[in-house]
């Protein structure tokens, strides 16, 4: 998905929250702003969002000097959702169809997302998991069911912190012996990454992989040769978050990518063809081998 | 008021706004932007935030050649007002207290803001109407009373097209005969000039002055000498909305200055010292005339 100029005041605000969260000096603060200010007014329109995304954040780090501004808030959510986990479990075993629920539960916590909203509580959590149960998703989800049983080797690709509770209660419905998951190589915004699949528990459980990329999508360019075998010895890539759709809406692969996110921007429900707040679970297949 | 780094994104997406509404092609939108975001690398940050959203429209209008992008809709908003001021009046008519009632619409009116929010509709205006007539304010509205019945010369300061039917009913409340009421001198955002009082039947009313500047706010530098002259023979000046407030909120004067305005984000609530919502009828005096 290219970049549209919708996108901007949204990364600014990013930025912004970036640059707060680093705890520098007001002045620092001010001039990190002014500086990305003018790396944001050279974009190149045609690239995706996250992609201009993992470029402010580089530069946050390195001028506030910070590795990592969101592990508080990172921690805090992964907390957050293991705490909600055995609740969440029982929803899944109590429900007439486990696998359907736990693939609107997974969808369902991708709300949890710092880079769109950093206010996030336990009523917002509870009404979007509430309302996901029940929701006529964009796609669908039988469809991701043939999808999953007929495949032998499944990439999952992480998105979030928090969101990655949901993603092993998915996981776990699926069976975790054909599934690999794959994290973000390096801090950037609250993305999750190898430990927080291990906080969760995910590593004892499946194999996982950091893509080699510090940015808030999957950028097959930019991500170490392993992940890409990975992605192109799977039969099916399971995308979590609407930073791998952005990234990866475009790629020509010819792949099985199922889409699981919940639209949160004018900017990717018009690309996708659907409404803000949708359940998205959806295949995109394109025509040729990237790399 | 100063500039917070908290309103840059703010600012951007008030340009983004302006820029689609002046509605150039998708390149010109792009660029304008672009010209945009180096022009707020480099703002002066003690200026207040009006001024920097001065400089913004004068480069979208010269760059789109549309001398008003907000046209239609101030011409909406004025209509939808005007459509509600017979409702209106009868509701301060009926009122046990008419004056402060007038006062509490008139702060409620200050919710027509394109600055602030592009999207407003009748439910919005009406739950604002009903909330701002039980709302405790910032402030002391009896206080106002005073100051007005003992004033003999008030300028009143207007904001917004659409609030400013509420104006004429604060107006029309006060007694028009002490009132001068002064606009904008060029259009800026959705603020209210010559012709929307005109629209709204103030001209008939009382006297109307503009203030010689293009800016959503109130910065005597930049206004004429003759909008000068009315400030400071006045003895009472009523400032409506927050554009007036951030920018004659530190402005040292001898006048006495009643800001009427609902707090439309957290650095102007922080800076005057209450929540984002309030209903602020309050009263600045400073220590020495500018100008």
């Amino acid at each position: 998905m290219k970049t549209h100029i919708d996108c901007i005041p949204c990364l600014v605000k990013q930025a912004l929250n970036a640059v707060q969260l680093a705890g520098a000096d007001e002045l620092l603060q001010e001039q990190a702003l002014r500086d990305i200010l003018i790396k944001i007014s050279r974009m190149d329109m045609s690239a995706s969002p996250p992609e201009m995304g993992a470029e402010i954040h580089r530069l946050v780090r390195k001028m506030t000097g910070r590795d990592d501004p969101y592990s508080d808030l990172k921690d805090r959510y992964n907390r957050f959702a293991m705490d909600a986990y055995p609740r969440f479990k029982q929803l899944i075993a109590a429900s007439p169809n486990p696998l359907e629920t736990a693939v609107r539960l997974a969808i369902a916590g991708n709300i949890i997302d710092f880079g769109a909203n950093l206010e996030i509580n336990q009523a917002v959590v509870d009404r979007t998991i509430e309302a996901s149960l029940t929701a006529v998703p964009f796609g669908d989800i039988k469809e991701f069911f043939m999808a999953v049983s007929n495949a032998e080797k499944i990439l999952y690709l992480a998105d979030n912190t928090g969101e990655i509770v949901f993603d092993r209660l998915l996981i776990e419905e699926i069976g975790p012996d054909r599934v690999t998951v794959a994290v973000r190589g390096g801090p950037v915004i609250n993305d999750a990454t190898m430990d927080d699949a291990r906080f969760c528990g995910l590593t004892d459980m499946v194999d996982v992989v950091d893509n080699g990329a510090d940015i808030p999508g999957t950028i097959l360019d930019a991500c170490s040769d392993s992940f890409i075998r990975s992605f192109q010895e799977a039969d099916l890539i399971v995308s979590k978050g609407q930073g791998n759709y952005e990234t990866l809406s475009e790629t020509s692969v010819n792949r099985n990518v199922y889409f699981l996110f919940k639209t949160k921007c004018t900017v990717a429900a018009r690309d996708i063809g659907c409404e803000v707040g949708r359940l998205v679970a959806r295949k995109i297949i394109a025509d040729t081998l990237n790399s």
